[in-house]
């Protein structure tokens, strides 16, 4: 492999495994991880807030574009919001692989989910178009729009514009305050109108790949720095409406009372012993968000509104999850008399990614000298959706805690610029695997 | 008794029952319950929203001492929002016979909680007033401030004050903005420091008769439109805070979770079930708000605060059963790991209403050929607090479907010119007791 000179200003880095050593900058993607947070802080609120298609979202897709332009490369904006650089190779008819993730953020979020992989990218642009030789195929860069489901329920929705698989309906999905979906894009200048212009024709792309956060404990309890995807959990999600009756909190005996809010601490309470049943196991529910109305201390609720997260790497245990708290929604409504109204918000298959693409990150570890292990990913990704028309891989960096989704996220910018060394590793093998044909055979344990 | 010319715009009115005609205009009464009922109207919001200490509760006091002084008498507004109006006797060392309520409201409530009493009182100021005859002792007409506990926890705040019954402390109690009572009434011209500036002395009230909405269905089942009140329920108010594990819905596997939702939603279950306990029966315990943070439905929550607020007419019952319910909460988070904290927001007594002025009330409609039923009070009310130093009585009149806190309440207002003849009756009647010293002997079924 041609590799860059490492810039001057590169610290020493803390890989203990042997091998070549990494040429990403661990304090360079320091400081661009630091220049993104700053686009999603809000006065007196903890941690991120950047949510999708809202202006700090914007902010960080233009500090990613004026990044990938100072090294060189030529940057647009698509249709659906979504920044994609290019890095020319040397056969100018062959796909692109590519490397990206996202840069929006849950409400109060951190600093490292999703971010990771798009700072990750621009240092990898930065390694790869600092070198002398040039990949066959050309490489491309993408910072995806609308990663989180947190605003509108609906995940990926960037990716899924992208990979023709997002539902014209969810462009009428409003978040808490409202706003629709065709509305948050059209107040950054996205015309939910020409969306499809955004489509990626698959033959264009040969590979896609994804450096993330792992967002779960297994890394760090078991002493490695570099996980490879095996495969992403679904995630099938509902809302929940209870429609009581309000009324005095005092004035109204018990055996009276059509509550809102009690009928759904019993539907929440019933979820989460859904999920701990032993035929479950692995499956997670969870309700984080809950509107009532009116919310007052002397009224009982009338009306309650919970979302049901069900996330499961078994499609047909996910649906009949869904399916069994939709039923069991129903029947604490009709045994306390209150109404209950379901609404999808998201159905999202689970997915097992290529092997050859894990095969080729394998290897590229070997080479490196780096340990790895193979794991599923309990959260989410772009790459899931993508891998639906581009053969796609994700490689994990360790979370601090597994924690993720909260202002403590944390994931030490050394195992980012390790991840790089992966993704940049990983490019050059696929540019020579692609080009011959051939497939990697190297075994996967680690 | 001396009677005024019922006025020329005095339509008919549907009094069933025997006895002297009415004196109070139900069409003047329903014109004061629109114009109130504007001042609490928000845009794009049901019902009506009129806190405590905000401007729109200003608005509604301006009106009330606008109409009173319209039919001539001094109108003043004391330390703690208090808009008192009096119209002297002929005994000028003579304590005063008081009747009144209060003017705010619960967020997106009804037109007629409080309202109906104060508008009733300046009905009321219009009869006794356009009268030849005087009273003996001065007649007070009040609009305490701040009624309903739904803002800062605390209810009866203006009736507190003046019977110093307000805890300073409650004066740092922040409502869901983060706005502390204190600066609550400094935004509505109240000096916190100058409270006690608007203390009673008992010596000068002789009486207090609040009329107001029943908020329950017993006369409206029991075809009765005159209720008098026997004793009125306490009201013990916590907030639970629960302290959980903010994490990703995906990555983190249930027995990872410390969710502070869930925690929450067992602890609503389980007070709900403690109220339905036999042992309990005719206590009520709702938890009517909740927040949950950072509410978002790809995040376990950290954070859920609710309130649980507990009534009863047993005031050892209503201790006993806040402590099994501080108990409860302990016990689900010492299971679940999370943190638990318990804020006494408020803990008003029951109270027995005095049984003379309560026969004064049944005599006056025995006069007035009115069917009357005495019952209990579940909501608390502001004579509740002000019977610690006043006598005070309650009359009510039905109101519909028992709804209340609610945009839907209901009471017709033929019904509140009825109680306010029934007040009527029993100023007259009070004024000849007090200066003779008798009290009444009448039985009290009806």
């Amino acid at each position: 492999m041609a590799k860059a000179q490492a810039p001057d200003e590169r610290p020493a880095t803390d890989l203990e495994a042997g091998g070549e050593a990494p040429t990403a900058d661990a304090a360079r993607i320091a400081s661009m991880l630091e220049q993104i947070a700053v686009t999603g802080t809000v006065p007196r609120r903890p941690g991120i807030t950047r949510l999708a298609y809202s202006e700090p979202e914007r902010a960080a897709h233009r500090l990613f574009a004026g990044w990938l332009e100072e090294i060189g490369l030529a940057v647009h904006t698509d249709a659906a919001g979504n920044t994609i650089a290019q890095l020319p190779g040397t056969d100018l008819d062959a796909p692109a692989i590519a490397i990206g993730s996202h840069l929006d953020s849950v409400p109060e979020g951190g600093r490292f989910d999703g971010i990771v992989g798009v700072v990750g990218a621009v240092e990898a642009a930065r390694v790869l178009a600092g070198r002398d030789a040039r990949t066959t195929h050309p490489l491309r860069f993408v910072a995806f729009a609308a990663e989180e489901g947190a605003r509108f329920g609906e995940p990926c929705i960037g990716s899924k514009i992208v990979a023709r698989r997002l539902r014209t309906a969810t462009l009428a999905r409003r978040d808490r305050d409202g706003v629709s979906l065709a509305e948050a894009m059209a107040g950054v200048g996205v015309d939910s109108r020409r969306l499809s212009e955004a489509a990626w024709d698959p033959a264009d792309w040969a590979a896609f790949l994804e450096l993330h956060i792992e967002q779960a404990r297994v890394l760090e309890s078991g002493g490695r720095r570099i996980g490879l995807v095996d495969s992403v959990s679904g995630s099938t999600r509902v809302r929940i409406t209870v429609l009581g009756q309000a009324d005095h909190s005092g004035g109204t005996p018990m055996h009276m009372r059509v509550d809102a809010l009690a009928a759904a601490a019993e539907i929440i309470v019933a979820a989460e012993r859904l999920a701990n049943e032993p035929q479950n196991r692995g499956a997670r529910i969870t309700v984080g968000q809950i509107q009532v109305a009116p919310n007052s201390i002397t009224t009982i609720s009338g009306q309650a509104d919970v979302t049901v997260d069900i996330r499961d790497l078994d499609w047909d245990r996910q649906r009949a999850i869904a399916e069994r708290v939709v039923q069991l929604a129903s029947e604490v409504g009709e045994r306390r008399g209150a109404g209950v109204e379901v609404d999808l918000l998201a159905h999202t298959t689970p997915v097992v990614l290529p092997m050859w693409i894990r095969t080729v990150a394998a290897e590229t570890c070997s080479d490196l000298g780096i340990p790895y292990r193979v794991l599923p990913s309990g959260a989410g990704h772009d790459a899931q959706v993508i891998n639906a028309i581009v053969p796609a891989g994700i490689v994990f960096v360790p979370s601090r805690g597994g924690l993720s989704h909260v202002p403590d996220e944390w994931t030490n910018p050394t195992d980012v610029a390790l991840g790089v060394d992966v993704l940049c590793g990983m490019v050059d093998r696929l540019d020579a695997v692609l080009t011959s044909g051939a497939k990697g055979t190297t075994d996967e344990s680690a």
